[in-house]
């Protein structure tokens, strides 16, 4: 008799893994998917400082020509933080629920991913395994990594499941079929230092700190689409740093966050942002975190909302909100969506999943990559 | 043979009197008062934080019904600092120079005002020392405790000569019959705390904070007066504190100081900025530093130009510009106007005196307290 993903998720909690994770918890995935027939590769990925990262690529090929669907998802986790009122690297099942870091965010859908592949046959079609040490912390050299090391051995999937939690209220009323892209901009406008009393010989940089900021935040970036809500931007920080009251200062510096939706690119707005700064006689540091993806609805969504219908009678919302995820890296190889529990507990104390919720999980992959496999 | 000034100002340098100024250098200069014919009287006023603060009080009687010419000034100095090429607490003369620190802010001033009193009989009138030993610091107990002093004892100065170093190039170039007032305001915005991904779940003080100051930087407070240049507002600070780029942050805050003149009181500013803060959403804090004073041109600034023009050959402009000080408090006993040295190393390292304007200083103060005394 096979591991149950209850069983598989506690081993997964047990082995400690704040993020980037490392050795123990791969080992005991591997461990999982070789008797299933799957070839394991394990790599490691990148220097210091975003590396190096511990990565796993799994492949179990079905017949020649038969289609390929690909799990994805991380063994990394965030700190525990205080509070628990379990030790949150030792899985504890109380009631209906099992507790440890990862219960959500997402060694258990990690777990209910290769029990589903446990009740497939080989025969169906390949699966794959695309899961990354690294999506917690800085996330360069983990599924980025990965899809490098898919592309020099052509693993090609069709589509790809990503387990992140985003049912909201109950398992299967939300999936997510897009995210918005992320830049994070760096402003700054440098003046000349000064006494308050003598503003003719210094040159203060606030007021043009603040006009800019003025017309930053007076920008619509758009109305929305049919699938995203409006693109927004957020000031997220004002610096000066200038503890004396008679002093001009030399330096103003400021932050600021764009959530945008696929009708801009990270590059664009970076383009939007220095020109208003320069007007105003700064300058823009943009990083761009990730751009934004849709995968339209169609019949990967379709697929997958008959599943998740058939096991529990909900009926799922097609999302694009929230924060980036990897699947910001995987649609560039093929359409992706993410699915997986409720959130509510996701990087908090007492993460918890309900253990029902587990197997009906497992139930809803499964058939998910079996419809999938037979398109 | 009495002391010159040389000689007193190197007395006073030697008591090392970092701000607030106790014991020795009130000694020294209490030696120097008491032989010329001065009741001094010594006071330790206020308590913590701001103080306790040693203050002098010294006055000479002249005839019933004569006129009281009072001189007034610091024996506190700002810390030494690093890179002096002598001892900052040991006078030395070198070529023709005087340099410690206080050679010009104002131990020199304080010595040239003592000669000055021992050129001058008693019977020309009344003449006084109000000296403080906190000018430089908070200055809560300093002139204002010295002016409760007075009023106590009945001590009213008909004219009042403070001898901060005005002048700018040349000995005499500068008096100043005005300072701006000063009014520091703090001001935050409340917001609520929330992620960037969900802008809706939280309320971004920043954007408030940013209409806010734009329309505080906008302001027009007046075009100048004959006497004083325009009321100037800067915002001297901005801060958030918020190092995570995916944060909406709870608070925004920045800091703003105004210098004003006679055509504004600190409250009515305070006010202003106070509504203007609210409409915005925010709270204002104002700590006013002090009122604008202006003693208008007339006799009082006319006997000192003649007085500077004979010794110098110099014509002083009659400037409002520039720092507050403690002129803002004896204004309102009598008319105050200020005159010193050149001002050019004063707080820095190596502060330095040039010898043959200290003597020129004390002909200058002999001639107009003779003067004011006559009148
Ligand atoms: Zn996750
Ligand atoms: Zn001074």
């Amino acid at each position: 008799m096979t591991d149950t993903a209850l069983d598989l998720a506690q081993k997964l909690i047990a082995c400690p893994s704040v993020t980037p994770a490392t050795g123990a918890v791969f080992d005991a995935l591997e461990a999982m998917l070789t008797p299933l027939g799957f070839e394991v590769l394990r790599t490691v990925d990148g220097e210091e400082p975003d590396g190096p990262v511990e990565n796993l690529l799994a492949v179990r090929k079905g017949p020649e020509n038969s289609r390929h669907f690909a799990f994805a998802g991380h063994l990394d986790v965030v700190p525990a933080g205080h509070g628990w009122s379990t030790d949150p690297f030792e899985p504890e099942v109380r009631g209906e629920l099992l507790y440890g870091r990862g219960a959500v965010d997402m060694k258990s859908q990690v777990a209910a991913m290769a029990a589903a592949a446990a009740r497939i046959p080989a025969e169906a079609g390949t699966i794959s395994f695309l899961i990354t040490g690294d999506e917690e912390g800085p996330a360069m050299f983990g599924t980025r990594a990965l899809m490098k090391h898919m592309a020099q051995r052509n693993v090609v999937p069709d589509l790809c499941l990503v387990g992140e939690p985003t049912s909201v209220n109950r398992l299967g009323d939300m999936m997510k079929i897009g995210r918005r892209g992320s830049v994070n901009i760096w402003l700054e406008v440098h003046g000349t230092e000064g006494h308050v009393a003598y503003p003719h010989l210094a040159e203060n940089p606030i007021p043009k700190m603040v006009a800019m900021l003025a017309e930053l935040d007076a920008l619509v970036l758009d109305e929305g689409t049919d699938w995203f809500q409006p693109s927004n931007l957020e000031i997220t920080e004002m610096e000066v740093g200038n503890p004396a009251t008679n002093v001009i200062p030399a330096v103003a510096k400021a932050r600021l966050s764009i959530r945008f939706n696929d009708l801009h690119t990270g590059a664009e707005l970076s383009d939007l942002v220095t020109k208003i700064a320069e007007k105003h006689g700064g300058i823009a540091r943009p990083v761009i975190s990730g751009e934004p993806f849709l995968t339209e609805p169609g019949t990967f969504s379709s697929l997958l909302a008959d599943a998740i219908r058939a096991e529990t009678g909900v009926e799922p919302e097609l999302s694009t909100s929230g924060g980036t995820s990897d699947a910001r890296f995987l649609k560039d190889v093929c359409p992706v969506i993410e699915f997986g529990p409720c959130n509510a507990t996701m990087h908090k104390r007492d993460e918890a999943i309900a253990i029902p919720d587990l197997e009906t999980l497992t139930r809803i992959y499964e058939r998910t990559a079996r419809a999938a496999l037979a398109l």
